[in-house]
């Protein structure tokens, strides 16, 4: 099942089940994150719209993002940094970074001109997980989404802690669409595409995960406890901007969208202000 | 006023307030971050309890936790590191990791032998900040409370990102009271305690703090939106553990509690786990 949070004609959003070009939308009122505590999947009403006639919003304000970095070893190497090792690197993005497709990407020139994309798979947890095995991690996945892990190289570099860097407003483009597990066989075996005004920048298979999602799981529900609707972002492939020769980064007017098969297409303008 | 989430006799918790050594409910039930996204204050009811009769829950479950690092310039120096500079260093903890008083922080031995404390001063956003200048900052503080900033030091040491080291679970103890802004007449003027089995580790003024409250929202809002209910933790004075000579770290049965004048005191036991 695919399912979005849209609005139509500007009506305050509401989940809908997408299947081909319509979205019907479904028949309580409830929001992504209520919908996956909840446990239960729901069933579509009569009242369909056109993909074309709808907009797209965030499919869910996570209650937090655990990311990983490094997890693909040319995209480490790219930026001259060591694959990740036997352990995962964690860091944090704030939920308040969340976006929808067609939102626009924002920064102030006078604080960063190094905004990049990173392309990434992410999980979202189905109900309350701690101390699970990778035999078992599996079921507790609800479904997956697209993110845009936008990240300020500048910030990234000169300081320690990733936070700023990573947790900017409007840096966590996300979805639109949140497939349920079922629908995908093989969550190691999608090919990850950003494009940049069309322009391929990433193109990888989700095959090149160092820590798989399993893998994922176990080690951060070992420490923390994963809660319904947290999100897990799995890492980028190579082919980010600041890997290239030379550097290229996202700019006013710009347009960066993200790809997986079988999950969707999130795409963002970007807006750089002169304050 | 202020305010406590707390639990009569096994009850479910509900919101009181505290007026010398008793509780009073208040007049509806709702609970912490909902009544300061309201932006009304509570009224009591006739319900009340000597505070030795209660338990005291979390006051609340922030939407996100936004810490500051090395903003005691003391503190930074007996970690050897360069205090905080022009801009704070901004850090994240997950809301997962909250525990109230009482409750035990706990950890496996496997894991980490390097648990230490670090009391803080913890301001309470009372409605959405984006682009707070400082003059206007502190008409966003909802509150004050008492964290305890619990860390892994051998995580910190080995990882680049601090979340693991930061945000495992019960690694954010918070609380009891939520003393609302109009009494705390200067929050840079107050003795932050820290003791370990009553003997005192920690033991500075909050005048101590490099980044002050109003330059720390002015900075965090100019980045990202701070919502109602977001906690910023200042940063700790001198006085950890991992700072003395040798390095002291909390074990099994230890009880750590930090206290700030006027605020109050969270307290908690300390259990290694041998998995």
């Amino acid at each position: 099942m695919k399912i979005v949070n849209y609005s139509y004609k500007g009506q305050r959003p509401q989940l809908g089940i997408v299947e081909e070009d319509t979205v019907s939308r479904i028949s309580f009122e409830i929001g992504m994150l209520e919908l996956i505590r909840r446990g239960v999947l729901p069933t579509k009403t009569s009242e369909r719209h056109p993909l074309s006639d709808i907009t797209f919003k965030a499919p869910l304000m996570p209650g937090k993002i655990v990311a990983v970095g490094r997890n693909y070893a040319d995209h480490a190497a790219e930026l001259g940094n060591a694959a990740s090792g036997e352990l995962p690197v964690l860091f944090a993005k704030f939920p308040s970074s969340v976006i929808g497709d067609g939102e626009a990407i924002q920064w102030d020139s006078a604080d960063t001109t190094q905004v990049d994309w990173e392309g990434e798979l992410a999980v979202i947890i189905s109900k309350r997980a701690r101390h699970i095995d990778e035999a078992d991690a599996m079921n507790y996945v609800f479904g997956y989404t697209v993110v845009n892990d936008v990240t300020a190289r500048d910030f990234q570099a000169s300081e320690e802690q990733w936070i700023r860097a990573k947790s900017m407003d409007t840096f966590c483009p996300m979805g639109p669409c949140v497939v349920t597990r079922d629908e995908i066989s093989d969550p190691h075996d999608l090919t990850i595409t950003t494009k940049v005004n069309g322009e391929a920048m990433q193109s990888a298979s989700t095959a090149l995960m160092i820590h798989k999602i399993p893998a994922l799981i176990a080690h951060i529900s070992h420490f923390l406890t994963l809660n319904a609707g947290d999100v897990i972002l799995t890492g980028t492939p190579a082919g980010v901007g600041k890997g290239m020769n030379p550097p290229r980064f996202l700019a006013d007017g710009d347009t960066v969208s993200v790809t997986i098969d079988g999950i969707g297409e999130i795409s963002n303008p970007c807006r750089a202000i002169d304050s």
